[in-house]
């Protein structure tokens, strides 16, 4: 087992680690920026080291200095969280090239399932539904105009190097096509320094479901089922539960099979999640895979009574898993709480919290770096904690959550509990009636 | 369902009965003391009460000011909490006169558990294995010689109105037994009003296990496993765990049944638990039976995901309960962390929390009505909050409790969170190899 392991991230997650390696027996090493010296996960960890100013570039993306931060202090691991260096094919390699083992896929698993059309060809021959679309990156727009005629319209243009919503446009008729294709370009060109671009047919009504899976080193894989993350603002994810209230024991089944397959067919290793869309008729399609722990994981935690980030470092360690499939017999949510305004378009509200209580009792848990007087400095992510509440019932889950956000106590910012507390309220939310577009027509109060 | 249900207590367990009755959409009326204006029970009930000064005898046990709280808010049931009114005859028939239900056991299943030597003679009749001694109060001090001297030292003396370690005195040899009769009887005068005393052959390395029962007002009753209190301070329990480091599955089985069948012979309503010793041979002896909610709950709410103020609620509501047993599948382990001085002989340190910070993530659950800025009045009970890990085994569990201490911030008073910390790390607490004499030879640093 790792002696030592070196966390290369911050905030909840960074703490997220520290908290299962010391349950584990294991040192830590936390690094941080400038603008992070008085984040819990440099209070909780064993040493911390600091890493450059306050832009990422200068810190948490900073390869070298981190490798170096590992050296100094003898860590034998590096986990990465998620964001920064966690899919990072260079960084992941530049790991082994230094004997320190990366927490996560290796670089020749995150090249393969990080550039989409690339993951997207790899799960077609794995027999994995995909959206149709085009065969890999669009050669031309004439081609993208061809498929399109072809397959019919909507479709969704879609930057193959992209995320959090940048490079991607819905197109609906042909004379928008052009238009489309060259602004969703420029904007991924700018973005991701990679104009490279695919097609897919767009999904009407479509669900954001995906599978938490975990893979060993001897070619094993199973899955902790589902989680519904289709209340997005802008591909954003604000809040998760599981299990979907769109879900079915077979669709379960069938999703659980085709995430499963998938990941045997890379043989991939340690925690990761294949994102399907669902549309309405409950067909699904492989979106994309995580090869790395997601914000979310905790309501899965919560239901299957399992510490993933510990069967992370154990599979790393070499450690064959279970392989046992879960079906939740609990309902767990996650409310996002961003130091954000809801009231104002959920424009980012660093600053300095005044004053903190996070509520307690059966069924709640909360995931947090924060803490009363903590300057929330305003050059990264904008999350401060994230709120998850178990019950039996979804009906239960969602009058927990209720009660929970009412005890939570965040003064001198603003943050997205009001919001939370009244999605908890809203009749599609409560009824389960919701998809990727909900957010869309939500008025905030 | 009720509409609104008055709670006649403070401190944390108010406020747990407050979080279920909101998630149950039950509104709730706190009533508090003078000293406890400033206390969370107070701030989150939806109406408050104040019935009168510090003192318990002037606030919290006046029942007439408590039942005419609960008609000036229209309650239509009132949930006890444990101490203050939970297991007095008295206060249940008057909840019962003014139409007002009281969620608890009724008056005459209390008079019959309440008195130990009533309630062991129950237990005799009911089949479930008692501690051989004296049957009833004893007459004279003539008869516990004999009955002493014919079952062979060493016994314990016991008052029969007593708890918390009044009236009761252990004796290893006859002569002892006068001057042990004298001061027993004397001590449990003045702190009960009544003298009676019943006589019982003192286990040897006792472990206290009680069982988790339910039963409902249709006579089906079902336990919820164990949980192992042994680790006790002058009869006052400092941590609690489930499973029972000291379990067999036979042993289970047995107690379980034999606690259901208590709990079915009295036709027992509500969440109880039927407390036993258990030798160092597995022999187990029925020791009292708590007829009301414990402290120590939530570490079989952890096991089984379970609510157990809501299933009082409900059982008292007039729902049939499920009637399963559980066998938990987890360890749960809880530490009360009292406002004392344990390295001054755990003397209570009331006062004001400066600062306070609890800790969170997986597997963390803290009770608490403490919040940075509350001054603990000295007039109470000194727990001031009760921290609950779980994890799927004894060992990661403790592990997580230590991790967890190590976070929790509470400053300016004294706490026992070295005391825990300490203990965690025991070499016989670790082994599981503990019993009720442990904490006598146990050496705070």
């Amino acid at each position: 087992m790792f002696k030592k392991i070196l966390i290369a991230n911050r905030g909840e997650i960074a703490l997220r680690v520290i908290r299962t390696c010391k349950e584990m027996g294991i040192k830590t090493v936390a690094v941080y920026s400038k603008a992070d010296a008085d984040s819990l996960h440099v209070k909780f960890a064993d040493e911390a080291v600091c890493i450059g100013p306050a832009p990422s570039n200068e810190s948490y993306l900073k390869m070298d200095r981190i490798i170096a931060a590992a050296e100094i202090t003898n860590a034998d691991a590096i986990h990465p969280g998620y964001g920064f260096l966690s899919e990072n094919a260079k960084f992941s390699k530049l790991c082994e090239e230094h004997d320190i083992k990366f927490i996560g896929a290796s670089a020749e698993m995150i090249s393969k399932m990080g550039d989409k059309a690339t993951a997207k060809a790899t799960m077609i021959a794995a027999g994995v539904p995909c959206i149709p679309g085009s065969e890999g990156i669009l050669d031309s727009y004439e081609e993208a105009e061809k498929i399109a005629t072809d397959m019919g319209f909507p479709v969704m243009l879609k930057a193959t190097a992209g995320g959090g919503g940048k490079g991607m446009r819905a197109v609906w008729k042909v004379e928008d096509l052009k238009p489309a294709w060259d602004s969703a370009r420029m904007e991924a060109k700018a973005s991701f320094g990679n104009d490279g671009m695919y097609m897919e047919k767009l999904i009407e009504e479509p669900r954001h479901i995906e599978i938490q899976i975990v893979g060993d080193s001897f070619g094993k894989a199973c899955h902790l089922s589902e989680r519904d993350c289709s209340v997005q603002r802008r591909h954003q994810k604000l809040t998760e539960e599981t299990p979907s209230p769109f879900m079915t024991d077979e669709l379960r089944e069938a999703m659980g099979e085709a995430a499963v397959k998938a990941a045997e067919f890379i043989k991939y290793e340690g925690a990761g999640t294949v994102e399907f869309l669902v549309d309405k008729h409950r067909n699904f399609y492989f979106m994309e895979m995580n090869t790395r722990i997601q914000v979310e994981h905790p309501i899965t935690e919560e239901v299957v009574d399992y510490d993933l980030i510990r069967e992370q470092i154990l599979v790393a360690a070499g450690v064959p898993i279970s392989g046992k499939n879960y079906t939740p017999q609990l309902h767990s949510i996650e409310c996002r709480i961003n130091a954000e305004d809801p009231h104002n378009g959920f424009r980012p509200a660093p600053g300095r919290i005044t004053s903190y209580h996070a509520p307690g009792g059966h069924g709640v848990r909360v995931d947090t770096h924060a803490y009363a007087g903590y300057m929330i400095p305003p050059n990264y992510d904008s999350m401060i904690a994230k709120l998850i509440v178990t019950a039996q019932t979804r009906e239960e889950a969602i009058n927990k959550m209720k009660r929970a956000l009412d005890e939570y106590v965040i003064e001198g910012i603003k943050t997205t509990i009001p919001f939370h507390r009244q999605l908890m309220d809203h009749p599609d939310y409560v009824a389960g009636n919701y998809t990727t577009k909900f957010m869309e027509d939500f008025e905030i109060k």
